[in-house]
């Protein structure tokens, strides 16, 4: 293998590739990036064996070849390089780097011994854009189960139907739900549970990109294609395999109708429950109080040994709505809150035991339904 | 006690005194703040009983007295709130705290229970420019002994004399020194050494602010007091224990002469040692390498595991300087490198053995010795 390459074009692979590599201590092989030339390009790749990722440098290939080596190294040495041009070569499993006056030699290990990502040579299913994807994925992939006991569970549910996708987790105290339409619709509705690992690698990886991601499938893996810029190739593949099992009938959990509702300013919500927390002692308890009549909404919270604080908020209070009190654990608010982008907030309220919402307001596709804590 | 405050001055305060109290398991009144009416002033109060700061905030008294109550709690709380008037009353031990729609309990412990933080009676003994003394404690306030085997190691000496201030630490292994001149001669000599703990507030503190901060000394005492804007009194007040005991005489550590010098570009020079540092292995060594008849700057690293780097620097090398390698431990000179602010730096090398010295090109003001790591 002999290779030029751009400094930035190895680096931006790097640092793609660099995410899954490094974390085994039983297969030290899967610490290395495997490169390999193909055709006009050097291929990184790295794999942990659920989640692989490929990407395809542009480069000037003199001679045919491959090696992996250890992706930190790799990455780091890389990254402290001048903007030039980087002469890649292996020799006797190391890698020699020139780098202007810099000379370099990294140990590797043989390309044969590197583990297979698998392929999907399925078609292409569907195309999503990047952005509210990513968004998506962003909105709920913290509130997976972290609990195993339910494997299913801590996984992040896309239901493709036929005009949308609806991205869903819960951990049973809340639920996020982000539905995104497609422009034109697809042909066979199917469903699926991504790791959390490989959501969130997925917005790491493609939040700042632009375009459009190709998906394929087969029965327990996944392909995301991220095509490169002005060339009928994929830039960067993504595969990871999927999580078995039976997502639960979620929608029930969604109530169709409230006690109250209330529309807030949600910095001024989320502020006030930060605030609230601090009172709120070891059980995370924060009071909601609605008084339709007082038109009113309290924020409420104390603790024996620090003190106590009350609020009241301004809001708007929807006429048929009930007086009523709901205990919150305050991080499930927050966290909620944190994912609402409009400047204000619908909060619909079931009472002391049932199932509250949080919306955006003016955005019917995502919500965030949060279970109270129940009176003792 | 009732006061009335803006919340933007009480915040300040708490932001400062804060940062003393809140880690003490045996003596719990000093996780709180002291607060307590001096004239027109809420004075907020915090020691460790090695550290003390004292901080006066503008307000509107309305009725005498004091309260102590926890410092994360205050902090965090008055931190939220809106940028409104504060009231502040205390019932029972208790503090309580209305903002606009906001009325909060802060349990709190009496006043009288909290130590008495020490006074300095002593005249001013030197007015320094807050902005040069915190840049110079900030590059050398790192470099004092984490041992306490020598416990005078692990302070920062000061060493007053009629036109200077010398500002030094070492752990031994490595040494760091800032002369600072006084726009006026003073009238006596004198040296102390301030914990590191001290040190780091002080930066932490003042380093954003301007003008003088005024040194009163006891035997074993020192007092800074920073003025409040336009008045003829303090605003802040730190006032902290010394270390006992002789500092070391340095001087003689210090190397005269060098067997050879060169002036680097300071980031290239940094940028290297970092990268030599990846194939440093676990002995964090790298080798610096003087040749005078080939002009050249080498930097090398090697490890058996992981491979090797060498790089050619371009530098200014004197006449006069003899050929020499010597090894050192990377993290000693990244750690000196920045804190040297200039685009160059000048590196005299004294063989194997012997002690190296980095100082900023065209500042004699400050200095940095490494010991080499001796050859095996």
């Amino acid at each position: 293998m002999k290779i030029i390459i751009l400094k930035e074009n190895l680096n931006a692979g790097l640092n793609i590739v660099g995410r899954v590599a490094g974390k085994n201590l039983t297969l030290p092989i899967l610490n290395n990036i495997l490169l390999s030339t193909e055709q006009n390009f050097l291929s990184l790749s790295s794999t942990d064996l659920e989640l692989g990722i490929k990407y395809w440098c542009l480069g000037k290939i003199e001679k045919e070849g491959s090696l992996t080596v250890p992706a930190k190294i790799l990455s780091s040495f890389v990254n402290l390089l001048p903007e030039k041009k980087i002469e890649i070569e292996d020799k006797n499993q190391t890698l020699y780097i020139n780098c202007e006056n810099n000379k370099t030699q990294i140990k590797g290990l043989d390309a044969k011994d590197y583990p297979i990502i698998p392929k999907i040579e399925d078609e292409t299913f569907v195309e999503l854009d990047i952005a509210p994807f990513c968004e998506g994925l962003s909105q709920v992939v913290d509130f997976a189960a972290i609990n195993q006991a339910r494997p299913e569970l801590s996984g992040v549910y896309l239901n493709f139907q036929k005009d949308r996708v609806q991205i869903t987790t819960t951990d049973s105290f809340r639920l996020a739900e982000k539905t995104l339409y497609f422009e034109e619709k697809i042909n066979k509705e199917c469903s699926l549970i991504l790791p959390q690992k490989t959501a969130r690698e997925l917005v790491n990886i493609f939040s700042e990109k632009t375009g459009k991601l190709k998906l394929h499938f087969s029965p327990n893996q996944i392909l995301f294609e991220y095509p490169m810029a002005e060339m009928q190739r994929p830039q960067i593949q993504i595969i990871s395999r999927l999580i078995e099992g039976d997502y639960p009938d979620y929608q029930s959990i969604i109530p169709k109708k409230q006690e109250a509702r209330v529309v807030l300013f949600k910095n001024e919500l989320l502020n006030q429950i930060k605030t609230a927390s601090i009172f709120s002692g070891k059980g995370n308890e924060v009071k909601v109080k609605i008084d339709p009549k007082k038109k009113e909404v309290e924020i409420f919270s104390q603790s024996p040994e620090l003190g106590e604080n009350r609020a009241i908020l301004k809001g708007e209070i929807s006429e048929e709505s009930k007086e009523l009190e709901t205990v919150f654990n305050y991080r499930f608010l927050v966290d909620g809150l944190a994912n609402i982008k409009s400047s204000k907030v619908i909060f619909e309220l079931n009472g002391e035991d049932g199932p509250a919402v949080l919306r955006p307001e003016g955005d019917n596709n995502y919500l965030y339904v949060v279970m109270p804590i129940k009176a003792t």
